[in-house]
């Protein structure tokens, strides 16, 4: 069975989780306390040596990080991960998307007020950071207009790593209030079979 | 032929000219001049809502953004990515390593001490992310002492991704004096066939 090396709070810990429930595989998981520094440990850092959260530790004792590339793994040759090889790239290319232009801003910031204390660099870093936060969302809103889901117009690990952020962006002090596109499809994805919420193992 | 939309001194666009080159394959290359504001153009955010280069123009018209991206759809089926399925999603964990812990620190701090006027918000930015890019230099250092590349010991792009800033992080006041191993593979990735330097169309 593997395991996985997770912090609840994390929406790229669960990227992997929902994709594990949705696929139905039985997994560990086993829960760090990365703000104590519980990804820092000398033990930790030799199965991961960046340091983060999520980690990936199949049967054979080999190890994946990266949230996305987990995804990717366990996806490949399910239906959450289109055949086709200009359909598989779109899936990266917002996947990659997220991790530079999305999480950097909007998940960074939501972790900041939700576990840190302010400070000046904080809220400097803040100022900078929200209308990056934005951008993103208003090129995710653009996308979504005429689509029903980001890639081929069906359900992918593309919405999931878009999802797993935007869903709690409230959180960061983000207002979705006029990303109706985005809202629609934030309803689309948690109706979909097999669907858990960020808290929920 | 794909046209590459593209610019120069970037490493992102440099990864996709290094893989197109040793590749063998023809292509048209658009120089755009980011810093003057032309992948800001309405024209430009028609084709890349994100308004970033590299932007690869398929033969069929369709468009794939985000480099690393782009180096998947280019790579399929050739030597430059592994077949097999494990291996396949170590080269996105690298990717995303890349894209995550490595490119906003090296090279965004590269790309202001080489085309920015600093004020104080930017050198405090640097002071931040100083540590960060050596933080990534070191897991590199770590991971390729006992390796010739990153993925199954041979060269694919999560070389190429990697490659591409930090063979020019002295350019952004990284010294790689220390890192050895880090210092070898970019040797050996130079060496490779069909290599061209990044100034090179």
């Amino acid at each position: 069975m593997p395991r996985l090396f997770d912090n609840l709070s994390s929406g790229n810990g669960y990227k992997c989780r929902l994709l594990l429930a949705q696929l139905g595989v039985p997994y560990e998981r086993v829960e760090l306390d990365i703000f104590a520094g519980e990804s820092r440990t000398p033990d930790y850092l030799a199965k991961n040596p960046n340091g983060k959260i999520p980690l990936l530790e199949l049967d054979d004792g080999r190890y994946l990080a990266e949230s996305n590339a987990i995804l990717w793994w366990l996806a490949e040759g399910t239906p959450f991960l289109p055949e086709e090889r200009f359909r598989r790239a779109e899936v990266l290319q917002w996947m990659f998307f997220e991790q530079y232009s999305h999480e950097p801003n909007i998940a960074t910031v939501r972790m900041w007020l939700m576990h840190m204390e302010l400070d000046d660099a904080k809220r400097r870093a803040i100022e900078d950071k929200r209308p990056r936060g934005y951008a993103a969302l208003r090129v995710m809103e653009q996308h979504l207009a005429a689509r029903r889901f980001f890639v081929d117009d069906r359900y992918s690990i593309a919405d999931i790593a878009l999802y797993a952020y935007t869903h709690v962006a409230p959180q960061g002090g983000f207002d979705l209030g006029d990303f109706v596109a985005v809202r629609s499809w934030l309803d689309r994805v948690r109706a979909m079979p097999g669907h858990i919420p960020i808290t929920q193992v």
